[in-house]
């Protein structure tokens, strides 16, 4: 009926595919019947002719229907999902869960590993003594059921039309085509069945999205593809030029988890998971200023119980690292930079990150800020340090940040949070 | 050093590459560490940005290196070559490669086969019994010796990277991006060790160049290619809107050739023969009118020494069809269009070519064509007989034809001959 030559051409000669044409496209990928290379081809074609609102719906459609979805609606509690895009010290989605879920909530949060210069949330929470990723649906569900508050891997039944062609994207350089970024997140959202989805959408140097207008315009073409399938989704366009808090890497982002937790932690890291769940809890109809359960332990306790039903220790000790190496401030001035990307890339190569799929992480390895920009900083004072288990990895790091900040004579932080698009 | 993802991108953002990672990448895809998936991926990419003449070079360069190059120097005698881009009844190499041996030059007609609408020289030589294309490096150097005259295929040795390139290509809509085109010819050719080189780069509706400014493009950029490595190289842009003569096939072919070399044939064959074989003469430095040898017979000579050096049976008589069906004209009037695609089409899903590779063809199957553009004809009269040895095959191929042939009051068929780049 159709072939993948006929296909292929017609998108790279900017001819607009029928849902039919996608649909066969991604089943025959999935299935084997369709190459690596032929995919490989179309996704290149659409890197440069982009796709359609049709042809995006219908791509979004063909994957989430290319395995199985979930479904929550006997639960008795709302459910609210969030997703981020990705950036550098992003641990929102620990605090955040607990705390939407301490409001009766229900939050599903199935989360990815790292790759690249961006940190994996199971990663992280790997870094907790004990604590177990991988869960069954019945475990999700009775979680969900008890707790609200769950963090664990997708299941490999989820989207799978997404895992092959975001790995096949991965090594063929379109992972950065805006509307194949678009129809992988919301494929993976909307088969997690959610009645509610906050978008933290990034833009800046760490982020995917390096241009704002190009971060925009992917967080409206979400926004409109969640409210077409009935999901009330909303995104927040955020600041991704210097990391979120002061900690990038594993261990460590658990620490600043729980001094939110604990009703303190960096402010831009208390300004974000306050702002997600605020829409988080709209969304979900629930009327109060999430504030509360941050000062009144609510939220903590949740995240305990969440970690001791996913077998991990809340209070066993977080894993410290072997070796450390202190960058020092070159001169006297207000700080103006700590670029976000080469902060990640930087924890990546000590250890925190991935090379390629499957690769072990260092729980302990890491980067933490000592200030941040807007800050008055001293010629001589510790700005950084880099903490690792393989200190031949140290001298790399400190390579990759040489040209990672800036000081100025004056320096104001832009806002965090850009704008909200409904 | 080079990482395939650095590479495509690099192409991706139009940043122009380097020698360097050219010639890695295709050395890494040749030799399987660089995906089928990440070539698509950058030749998709190339589709888009074209390539700069130092890229183009770099990849001729690269893929010519791939494998063995043959040295004809020590044969005491000239040699020249041709190459034509592909089209419908194009049957020129079979009488041209005697011709121009017959006098005195050495002419090592390294073929392909056909796929898709145009056919394959070596699947017309197979239709004459016996005749064998395999040859070792030594046989040819021998028969070029005595006769000059070789028609064969293309060993596995001699540029591997094109055929790995080209099976790709052919899969992931990326055959008709130009300078993949130019390098690909040209690695082959260069390959071969020719002095001489002339091109037959066809425009029209039958052609991989449809439109003929892209055809004079790639035209230019052969004959750049070629002189830069030294090889006489001309080209000569040709109009294949129409069949080159009243054969459409292999078998039929052949019989067609065997008429040229009598010194008779369509005027079509014999114009464009003659054309290529004055240019081949001029580049070996002989100083000859080829239609002598045409009329003498010396031509016809050299023809059935080369069938009989390559277990040919010059006096075999050709495989006949056990099916045919007749198309007649509509309407009267002079005929204006005989659509070349669409006939070469036809004659395709007659048996006459192959859907994938390595599927055998049919030595009888095609398409005689009655009267071609600028003829008078009366509505009913025969305008072309299909053969095959299928005869289920016959209703699709009509309905292929239905649309390809129209009628007018006055029609003057345009020239052959478009021009000549030297």
């Amino acid at each position: 009926m159709y072939t993948a030559v006929d296909i292929i051409t017609a998108k790279r000669n900017a001819t607009e595919l029928s849902a039919e044409q996608i649909t066969w496209m991604v089943n025959a990928y999935t299935a084997g019947d369709v190459s690596d290379a032929q995919f490989a081809a179309l996704a290149m074609a659409i890197y440069f002719h982009g796709l359609s609102d049709d042809e995006l719906f219908a791509l979004t459609t063909a994957m989430l229907n290319s395995g199985t979805t979930l479904d929550f609606s006997d639960l008795g509690k709302p459910t609210a999902d969030k997703h981020s895009t990705g950036g550098v010290g992003d641990k929102i989605t620990l605090p955040l869960t607990p705390l939407v879920a301490s409001y009766g909530v229900a939050v599903p949060q199935l989360s990815g590993r790292g790759l690249g210069h961006t940190g994996g949330t199971l990663d992280k929470l790997e870094a907790i003594p004990g604590f177990c990723v991988d869960l069954t649906e019945h475990q999700i569900r009775t979680q969900l059921r008890d707790l609200g508050a769950v963090i664990c891997a997708a299941t490999a039944q989820l989207a799978p039309a997404d895992k092959k062609i975001y790995a096949l994207r991965d090594v063929t350089a379109t992972v950065d085509a805006m509307p194949l970024i678009a129809s992988s997140i919301m494929s993976k959202k909307l088969a997690e069945g959610t009645d509610t989805l906050v978008l933290d959408v990034k833009t800046g140097t760490g982020a995917f999205m390096q241009d704002e207008a190009d971060a925009r315009q992917l967080a409206e073409k979400m926004v409109w593809l969640g409210k077409t399938y009935g999901v009330a989704t909303s995104a927040v366009l955020t600041r991704m030029d210097t990391p979120l808090g002061y900690t990038v890497g594993n261990a460590i982002e658990v620490e600043e988890t729980l001094e939110v937790l604990a009703g303190g932690g960096p402010d831009d890291v208390v300004e974000l998971t306050l702002t997600l769940a605020r829409h988080m809890l709209a969304g979900a109809g629930v009327d109060a200023d999430p504030a509360e359960h941050l000062a009144n332990g609510k939220a903590m306790d949740t995240w305990r119980a969440m970690l001791t039903a996913q077998q991990g220790d809340p209070d066993a000790p977080l894993p410290t690292p072997s070796h450390h190496h202190t960058v020092t401030a070159p001169e006297s001035g207000t700080l103006s930079r700590m670029d976000a990307r080469a902060i990640g890339e930087a924890a990546w190569r000590l250890g925190a990150g991935r090379q390629s799929q499957g690769e072990p992480v260092q729980a302990t390895a890491g980067i933490r800020l000592h200030a941040k920009p807007g800050d008055t900083i001293t010629a001589g004072q510790p700005l950084l340090s880099l903490y690792t288990e393989t200190p031949d990895r140290i001298e790399p790091a400190v390579q990759i940040l040489e040209h990672a900040i800036d000081t100025t004579r004056t320096f104001t932080a832009p806002e965090l949070i850009i704008d909200v698009i409904r």
